[in-house]
């Protein structure tokens, strides 16, 4: 380390959010429109300056809250990037972020430098501002991986959920469709489903029995590093 | 984003190193006695301030090689520190990178701002700069959670090994004893191995078998979500 490092050529710093939730039946991202150059008018992540005295996790949440007013948010460092060029004004590095989180509790309004806040799914996206688009495909890999070893896929279910229904979650995120006896296969050899003693009316189907999720059974299985995956 | 935010209150962007390896039956980390305040003579990652034209991955290879003469290594990004506080100075914020490498490649040699540079047991440490222990122990996670998803317990060993040589990788990564009969079988199962027709011959013991690592099973393994762990 050089000290005249410290007083030269410092670049800006960032933090971008990358927010998912399904909605509809699709996994979507929250996007906001730029007010301000560059980009004017383009979509782009929830992000913002890092400021002086808070940290970067700080940082994430108060952006995310004051460009989408969305908060109480659990997120997760996703990768630094820092590309010379990714921004035109200057040399920017932006920290991003992300999380899975369930719709119903975000009230998204847009502020500050957003003009619009809006749900976008992920596989009709419109063009994005600056690397926005490279950052956003890191994080659907990454959340597509998580699934296979985390309850990231149990998350935006009701405590009792029907087979069906948890496989509806995993095909939304993974973005196609699963074999359903491999499915469930996989999942009660995991052993981190408890079986309710009621079932779910569905129509003229047979009652659908209902399970809910068995966290210590789960932790329990990943200290001993038993993982799945269904990619 | 605001646009005076550009031009006020950056913060210094540097990047760390650590760089793991295994020597003497032991897994080391290698670290920079600091030559200038802060910290002077204390031990610390190799690692320092990202140029103004360079990207983050080309920083981080670059600091490694002036401070440390290692060259041509895969660094792969770990995570940004970026608590206000972590230097003294002014307010930095450190892109972390990690690898496992052969030792017998690295000729490591102190150069820069390096006043001795050095492979020390991760067991053993002296008290190092900034919060560069918990980088340390961080990415000694990230590795350790590493060996049950992908090959870097294979990459240390010569083309032909033994079982209990790739156990002897695994248990000094995890810094534990492994249970034998389940390394071999899950190992086994996991059918990444491939049985050479030789044995390697070993003082009165019965002639052990030799295996090869089997890349291309092993991508096929990888793609198809088999993952394994020993934790």
């Amino acid at each position: 380390m050089n000290r005249a490092n410290l007083n030269h050529q410092r670049p800006a710093v960032t933090i971008d959010v990358v927010l998912f939730t399904i909605l509809d039946g699709d996994l979507k991202v929250l996007l906001v429109q730029r007010k301000n150059p560059p980009f004017r008018g383009r979509w782009a992540l929830p992000g913002g300056f890092v400021g002086c005295g808070e940290s970067l996790d700080e940082a994430a949440l108060r952006e995310l809250r004051e460009e989408t007013n969305v908060s109480n948010v659990y997120l997760e460092q996703l990768y630094t990037f820092g590309a010379p060029d990714r921004d035109p004004r200057t040399r920017v590095i932006t920290v991003a972020y992300y999380s899975l989180i369930c719709a119903d509790f975000a009230d998204v309004r847009a502020a500050d430098d957003a003009q619009e806040a809006r749900w976008f799914p992920v596989r009709r996206l419109p063009r994005l501002a600056f690397d926005h688009q490279e950052i956003l495909r890191y994080a659907l890999e990454r959340l597509r991986n998580k699934l296979g070893y985390s309850n990231v896929g149990f998350q935006l279910l009701p405590e009792k959920f029907t087979l069906t229904e948890l496989q509806k979650v995993y095909e939304i995120i993974l973005g196609r469709k699963i074999d359903k006896r491999n499915f469930r296969k996989k999942l009660l050899q995991l052993d981190v489903l408890r079986r309710c003693p009621e079932r779910r009316m569905a129509g003229v189907h047979r009652p659908a029995q209902l399970f809910s999720f068995a966290q210590q059974k789960f932790s329990a299985r990943k200290v001993k590093g038993i993982l799945f995956a269904f990619r």
